[in-house]
Parts: C-alpha cells; structure tokens; sequence
C-alpha cells in the first residue's frame, strides 16, 4: 500500500494511492495527526481492499506522508562512498544522531535556506518508519518485524553550523524545512529488497547522488537492531538511515551548495520522488 | 502558577497545585497529552482564579508535569565548572544536541540502568518550556517572550554511549527514561531571577551538585534567542540548559556511576525535587 497525506499544512487528510494512480480517502479510517501503529496500517489496507471513495488529487496539495514523527534518528556516515567523499574513516558501528521532526515538510514544498547558511547541503536517504516498538531487540528478524515501511527523507543539512560551530551535529540538522518527506509512504510488503534500492538526487536536472542501499555499512535491519539498544523507537518514529556519495560538502571547491531558486529532486525507486525548491529563509 | 500531571502512565490528567499545598483538577481545562500554548497556560490561570474542583493527590502517582514535549533540545559545558571538570574548553557559542522526547518520565518514576551500562550519569538541569513558537528571534527580550515557564529537568547520560561509542553526544542521551521531569511546571510568572537559582543533585543522600544558575555560560534568553537561529522551537518544547559541576564523569576514579537502587534527587529552588530510583532494564 502506498499512503500519502493531502491537504493545507496542518489540515492534511490521509489517502492511499492504487496501482493504477488514482487515490481514494482514509478520512475516518487513519486519522492524519497521530502515529500509525501496524494494526492502523492493517486496518486502512482492509478498508481499501473493500473500497473507498475516490479522492481526486488534482490541484491539492500533497503534505508529508506520514503524521509528525516523534523521534527522528539519523545515521550517519553509513555508505562507503560518503564516508571516504567527507575524509571520515569507516564507522566500526552505527554513528547516532537527531534530528528535530518540526522540521518535516511535504514532498514538494518550499526548502528554506537558513538565514546566514552559505553551506546547505542535500542528501537522499531511505526513511525507515517503524510501526511496532522496538526495545532491546535481539535479532535482524526482530528487527525487521518493527518496520512498517519506507519513504524517501531528504535529511537537509548546513554544513557549517553542523561542522564549524562547535560541538554536535545536530546544530546543523535541525533547521525549519530541513526534513522534506514522501510523495508516498510505501508499506513493507511493497518492497521486494531494501537492500538493493537505487537512490538518486538531482540539483537543477544534473544529477548529483546517485547510489544503492547495496552500499549501506549498517543495513536497515541491523541499524534497527542496533538502535533499540540505545533508545525506545515507537509506531511513527522515522529513522533516516544515511546518504551515498555525492554531497555538495564532498566535491572540490567551489561546492556546489545550494542557493535560492535551485530545484532539488530526491528519488528513490519504488518510493518516488520528491522535488523541492530552495527560497531564502 | 504550578500544574502537575498525575495518573497511571499514558492517563495523567492535568492539576493546578495551589500556595497551601492543596490541587484542584484542570480535567476540561488543559489537555494533559497536547503541547500547551501560552494562550492555554493563561486559560487555565483564570479557571484556578475562578474557582475548580479540590483534587485529592493521596496514593496517586505524579508523572511529568508537561505533555511530551515535541522536541528537547540540550545545550553541553554551559556552566563553567562543568566544563573545566570534563576537561572540555569553554564554548564560545552554544553546544547544542537533542534528546529523544521519548525519555521522559515522572520525578518519582523509575530511572532505568540501560543494558550494557556501566557508566550512567545523573546531571540536574533548567528545563525551560516555551510557549510559543520561537524563530529568528532578534533580542533577549524576544526570546523571554516566547518562555513559558521552568522545570526540574534530569538529563541522564550514558557516558561510555556518549563519547567512547563512535560519533555524536546523542547516543548517550536518549536512553529509556533518561528524561525525569518534575515535580512541577513551574509558570515563569512565579520565577522571579531564572538567573540566580540554586540547582542540587543527591545520590544516596550525598550532595554531588551544588550549583546556581548564576554560573550559566549563556543565561536562558541567549541560549533561546541562539537556538531560534538554527531550528523552530514550538510550544510545549523543553530546552535543558546545561548541568553544573559534580557529575559522575568530573570525579577521580572509580568514578561514582549511577546502579540499580541508587536513589537520585535532583532540586531547583522554586521548582521542587525529583527522586527517582534506580534499576536495572
């Protein structure tokens, strides 16, 4: 099943997507503003198998897919080319961090470049978001059965305030916008591999990252598994579980960071594509 | 004004706690599970004023006085003992990161060992609660504006996740119930100088901090200001201010880290006291 959320920010509705492209409502069966456990996910596919009305999508506005998440995790540094493109060594575990979920946005809204920001960076990243508490989970398999699917996450970041301002990360993780999500939030059962997923991004048509999940040092189980040992993650929460090569911050100077007017498209396959257009702050 | 939430975990209901130690019930008044606004903070003065129902405390559980808090946002070294007993250089700016919001517990809640710790840190903190939506703030004055009031915030830290783990602050910081909260929300109304407040922890009855927030590197309204620069803070989100000298991680070895059944008290003037007991997840 494929879900989107449609809508004026704030006031967004649930729909889900059918193979043939059109959409029919949730309205009444997700509610739109609070995390989806695996029983509301089970629940919407029944009452889409046994029909709903069409919800024609034409003209309206599609938000983020999934209800603000309560926890967003990152994980950084988790493919092998981005790794080496940043000078950082290869992780020997996951490395951690946050990221604020105020800064979740739809999938085709304005990205803002922060004021002061000469240094805003994309990077595509496969979304994982859980539907079943995850808590000292011994296995991959565990691990695996808390996942209720996957979306395409730009986890924007501003590579000054997250490098040379002192201290953590998360100061450059964390501003307004800086979390583009969807079109679609794509159940697990539609997907056959995570683990083989191409994801790309494209600034202005040129294409700028262009990598597989095959190329994640922590794969998404095992991050899952790893995870739910250093937090509790619940129905809802998002885990952004890395970016391949091909970030601004890792080409030679000048870097192409973004500025206002660039387009920005993230996709990847099977989960669409999002497409937001960066505006001063 | 001090309100409280008290009922099973998940069920607290709002209270207000009136100058004679009695409570009256804020049920229809204040949603116990929504981030409070200042506009809602100000309705439930007036109903406190007008008169409510006595609510008897006896025999019933205490939780944490706010509704989860969107996101927490942690400022590091901000007192200046602090930061010479861990051996880090005074910032020049704000270290920032965040902590899940999915730690929070009651002040007398159980405060769990995570597996695998050996060196779980108790840090006692101003928690400060916004009101309103904080961004791009210009003066210290604005950022007082968007302050709704203050708490007993404990920021328990994982030290050996935190910093020998590979990466980011974060991973230390999120743990189940590394956020106890309480007893009060303590409106700022009734702080009369956030600026001079003395902040205590115990363990076992031992004195181990002993502070004032008069030793803050960056007072209250530098550090919201700051922060609006890099992130939407949003009504009902919790900012902890930074820990003053004596935790765990400062002393000579074997450094005094936190094990099932330690008792741990952490008091803000005004704000009241936590105790939570220590065990093991």
């Amino acid at each position: 099943m494929k879900i989107l959320r449609t809508g004026p920010p704030g006031e967004e509705t649930a729909a889900a997507l059918l193979p043939d492209g059109s959409a029919v409502d949730l309205t009444g069966v997700l509610d739109a503003h609070r995390p989806w456990s695996a029983a509301d996910l089970d629940r919407a596919a029944s009452a889409v198998r046994a029909g709903l009305p069409a919800l024609d999508l034409t003209g309206r506005r599609v938000g983020a897919p999934l209800p603000r998440p309560g926890t967003i995790v990152c994980i950084g540094l988790n493919y092998r080319d981005h790794a080496a493109e940043t000078g950082a060594q290869l992780p020997t575990e996951p490395v951690v961090f946050l990221k604020s979920s105020s800064t979740v946005v739809g999938p085709h809204d304005t990205l803002l470049i922060p004021r002061g920001s000469s240094k805003t960076d994309y990077e595509v990243e496969l979304g994982v978001v859980l539907g079943a508490r995850a808590r000292y989970l011994e296995s991959a398999e565990a691990a695996l059965e808390v996942v209720a699917g996957f979306v395409v996450s730009h986890d924007v970041s501003e590579r000054e305030f997250q490098l040379e301002r002192g201290g953590q990360w998360d100061k450059g993780k964390s501003c307004e916008t800086f979390n583009p999500l969807g079109p679609w939030f794509v159940t697990a059962d539609e997907v056959a591999d995570v683990g083989a997923l191409g994801l790309r991004t494209w600034v202005n048509g040129e294409l700028r990252q262009d990598g597989s999940t095959a190329d994640l040092v922590f794969g998404v189980a095992d991050v899952i598994r790893y995870l739910s040992w250093f937090t509790v993650l619940e129905p809802g929460d998002l885990v952004n579980t890395g970016t391949p090569a091909g970030v601004a911050l890792g080409q030679p100077d000048p870097k192409p960071y973004l500025r206002p007017g660039d387009v920005v498209e993230c996709e990847i396959d099977g989960l669409g594509r999002t497409r937001n257009v960066a505006a001063a702050a």
